[in-house]
């Protein structure tokens, strides 16, 4: 908790432009990657499209060809964040049934999706309230499908006796919390990879429902 | 998770005051209060002296009088926002000596303060980075002694053969993380109250360390 976060320019427009690489091409790409880089250091407000487009390389009039406003650039971020790790999520539960071993799955997978991507992931928790609206209610939807991931998977639980979930909506939302803040202190190159990270979450998520 | 952080900027004020109130006095405690509010609203980045200014009704010069940057400033709120939550936590853990019963009162206290004072919580955890390092020494030293007080429980509960902790930091890293997130999502008037809140958690954090 005590240590700051990762401060290597360099490392971090690799990790973003990871992150990018299959979800945007061309000029769209260089924007948001640039656009993702400024927000993580300086948040939605204190982010301007001049800033942006420096990062990226291209004239601030070249933004607006392709993204309307600041917001419209958060938007897409915020979007495909929430896409990416409901995405990682699926994929990490396509072959377990057991209802135990599908919580751990999905913890461990947010957890550490949450470590491995905190540079997508912390500007995203930090800033979503400036969203429109419109988008607001875009990236609920988004949302919602995660949750409805762990909701079934804690009503699994409760049906074969394994878990014992009194509130559930109080439980899967202080599930769901406790990895989203793993963004938040996570620091590269720290004592714990994100896959520890992912397990010890497991662990807990499994001990809090278990009967 | 899906619902926004509060809007109604009288509350806010309100709110924010409240915590000054013993803390500060005259026209400091009047900037405090203001630049608490805009770090909120746009963050450490988005906010500059002047919009700090018209927030306390006060000339930008003023401001200058009392705190000689906006970090200055920030790093009161950090500072002020650390030892208030670890104050509370010193108070709540006054009369008890059970280890089980300390973890629990530990726990609901972190994680209430964090949804009472989340308008302190959220700008001091969002940005902390922000700080010098000697201003983020001192912040770390204030921390330390919160970690000292959590480390101190559950060594504690393994002592008496209540808990079982194989990796003391990472737990303690754990239970401090999701009580600090939950300044991030909490909403005045929604369906927990902050104590409600801090039971839940207390609940989780005995059920993952006992044996």
């Amino acid at each position: 908790m005590s240590t700051r976060a990762s401060g290597d320019p360099a490392h971090d427009a690799l990790r973003v432009a990871t992150f990018w690489q299959p979800r945007a091409e061309g000029a769209a790409r260089k924007i948001l990657v640039g656009a993702t880089l400024v927000f993580n250091e300086v948040g939605y407000h204190g982010a301007s499209t001049r800033m942006i487009a420096q990062r990226a390389q291209m004239s601030p009039g070249a933004i607006y060809i392709h993204f309307s406003s600041k917001e419209e650039l958060f938007f897409r971020i915020v979007m495909h964040g929430h896409s990416a790790s409901c995405e990682a999520l699926v994929q990490a539960l396509r072959f377990s049934t057991d209802p135990a071993e599908r919580l751990r799955h999905f913890v461990a997978t947010y957890a550490a999706w949450h470590a491995e991507w905190s540079l997508i992931a912390r500007p995203v928790h930090n800033d979503m309230q400036v969203l429109t609206d419109e988008h607001f209610a875009e990236v609920v939807e988004v949302r919602r499908a995660t949750m409805a991931l762990l909701d079934e998977i804690l009503a699994a639980g409760v049906a074969s006796g394994q878990f014992s979930v009194p509130d559930l909506p109080g439980t899967r939302r202080l599930l769901m919390s406790v990895c989203i803040d793993v963004s938040r202190w996570y620091v590269e190159g720290g004592p714990r990879s994100p896959s520890a990270i992912g397990l010890q979450y497991a662990d807990l998520a499994l001990k809090f429902v278990t009967t």
